[in-house]
């Protein structure tokens, strides 16, 4: 049995997740029932993600699915009668492996898949580039769906790297934060970041930024501009 | 004379076909009065279709067009005074000659277009692109309207091939589906693939998916995700 | 004095060019205050044009300005005490020099401008363009504001061309219609052929279409398709 | 102790800057809570700025801050329990620097931020532009967040220049203007010829404008179409 303080923080958690998945369409990050957001029960085995194949003019709260660890949806819960996203099990990995993840999110967004679908790291040449993420965005490995072999991908790319996002190869980038929201932030920064540069490219040789500014810009956004509930910088 | 739940059915075709228009409109796909979709009315001869020059603001129910399936209107029956899409003719030869076919969609979406206009097919490099098409998506003759060799174009070229989307040359893309909201969601992921693979060949070389990962992928997309109502799977 | 008929005729151009306006923001062809459409008033020597400097949110036909085919406000009408677009004198000598055009639009949409920077025609490797255009979109000469040569270049350039739109080198395009709407879809259509072409040579080489199919499609389009309020076809 | 007067003007400086935020949204210039806009509150040594980390959904007149200008928050003040943009410090400097200056607007604007990243100025090409900018748009130089740097570059690249924006190198756009929504204007024309001239050279060559023309075009825009309350001519 769940008791009522864990029942009110899924019920936070269900609807945070919901209203998160219209940020994807507000910035363009997804088409028809394409990405999924999730969000970990702080202090459970949970977490909350998107149902398969519902419109996102449909989605909230009460859709929205609840599942261990493992990707099983937890039966007789709101939403279990649906599939979870056909991500699950690579939302399931990252929880299991990177406690400190509270958020996870998926699209297909068009300018990170275009330097997923060559296999490129994005190169750090931009001030927002570097206090958001620390340096270039790092590419995963090829894997497909059927297995742990994407959420082992993601895991091992971004344990112990300051990015918060990842290119998956051929496949399109996942992001992680401390929670839901910021792993949402993480995703529209991406494709931000991804299209900036990729046309800064088009255009001729670019700039880099020095490794120590870099550092320094990183090291500021994260800790000097640090708030209570913020603990990154924000314009 | 046409029985009551052949009406039925017709209402619903033409609801469906009608208020899919919009999301062509929502995905950026057309513009002015340009592009169109149909639907077969399952169990008859007969499909519904949008009719020529009418703004997408004024697209309902009542004035989409019934036609048989050698693409005449069918006389009385609401929207029977305007004329039908000037594509309705390829419409009609898909519907006559592709009988798993439900829904037939044609834009002039730009990067699907921009392929077009090389005649260049668009190559398979990312895994959304092989769950969804299971491979590259194939370019159609240069055909002029007027008789039959755009529908002839489009048959010749989709008939036993996994894509359900082709870029007829110099023209645009025709997606088909088993029913019109399948066409259309073909047309909107035709889009989205052309102009990601567009924008990563920009940046560099592609790195292909091997063959065996592409099949697996399509495989697992068409039957494993499956279910009653959705024969495709969904994030 | 002006008679009631005329007045009624003035009082439908006004709330047209007002509404049309509308589509050069919903297409995005403009930004801020930049961009303007005038209609003539059929069977007077006047017309109708945008004010200079009201943002797109604030137009209404009570603003909107009647003008002399001289470019000079007809005083004592509505909004007469504001400044007409600065584009006024080029609609004017469009006006008084060809008779046919009842529309006339000018914008600095994206495409359309960045071939005009580069004095570089459109070619004509899209069926619709063939359709609408009937071959490439020209350029005219380079000509700044203060007297006749920015008019004078549109009609030396767009006099017996089949194309309604021209690119003023450096400039941006103007476009002409029969009626204000005509000219407006001619906008529209252009930037959306400026767009699809530019991307598409961007990928490599792109196919010509025969010029006896262009003179085909462009027939039929304007002939065959036509019917009584609308001239040409829409799909 | 502030008189009433000076508390209107404030009122009214505090309405017109967080309105004016909706123009960033609105025109694309921004993501997230990214950007900001700033207005002196005439006849004061006093400016408005956007509060740190707050959705642009959330912006209203009693969000903005007021500070001194060394870019203290005045205390007491609404919205003065928040912390002020993290690009206050550019502001104020600006501000103590150039007295003209009633506005000025950071963003991270695709196609601005994509010049920036090479370090390479826009060359006028654009009739437009030398309406707008007078000329091509300078880089500022590399300059990292924490002490003057950032403002002082801007103001030693844009005293004396035409142009009213400068594109701070591997950062990003700052305008000024007269006051908050002339700056705001610039913003929004800035990235409109960032992106015109960056798709244009893509294409191909550019055509260079005459000295003289630009000379002339920048002049008449400033002057001879300057009215009471606009000093600079709108289409």
């Amino acid at each position: 049995m769940i008791d009522d303080d864990v029942q009110a923080t899924i019920a936070r958690v269900r609807e945070d997740v919901a209203r998160l998945h219209g940020e994807l369409v507000r910035y363009g990050l997804v088409v028809w029932t394409g990405g999924n957001v999730s969000g970990r029960v702080p202090g459970t085995d949970l977490f909350v993600i998107k149902p398969s194949g519902v419109s996102y003019d449909d989605l909230d709260a009460a859709n929205m699915i609840l599942c261990d660890l493992d990707g099983n949806v937890v039966p007789g819960t709101p939403g279990s009668e649906r599939a979870p996203s056909s991500d699950t099990a690579a939302h399931a990995y990252v929880y299991r492996h990177m406690p400190e993840v509270g958020g996870v999110v998926h699209t297909h967004s068009t300018y990170a898949v275009a330097w997923a679908a060559r296999g490129e790291e994005i190169p750090c040449v931009i001030t927002a580039m570097a206090d958001e993420f620390g340096g270039p965005i790092p590419v995963g490995p090829f894997a497909i769906i059927g297995d742990d072999s994407i959420g082992r991908g993601i895991v091992q790319t971004l344990q112990g790297h300051r990015s918060r996002a990842v290119l998956m190869q051929n496949h399109g980038p996942f992001t992680i934060g401390r929670d839901a929201k910021d792993a949402v932030k993480a995703a529209v920064m991406l494709e931000d970041v991804a299209r900036t540069v990729h046309l800064s490219r088009e255009g001729g040789l670019l700039r880099p930024i020095p490794q120590q500014a870099v550092d320094s810009l990183y090291d500021r956004y994260q800790n000097v501009y640090g708030q209570a509930a913020d603990t990154r910088r924000d314009a």
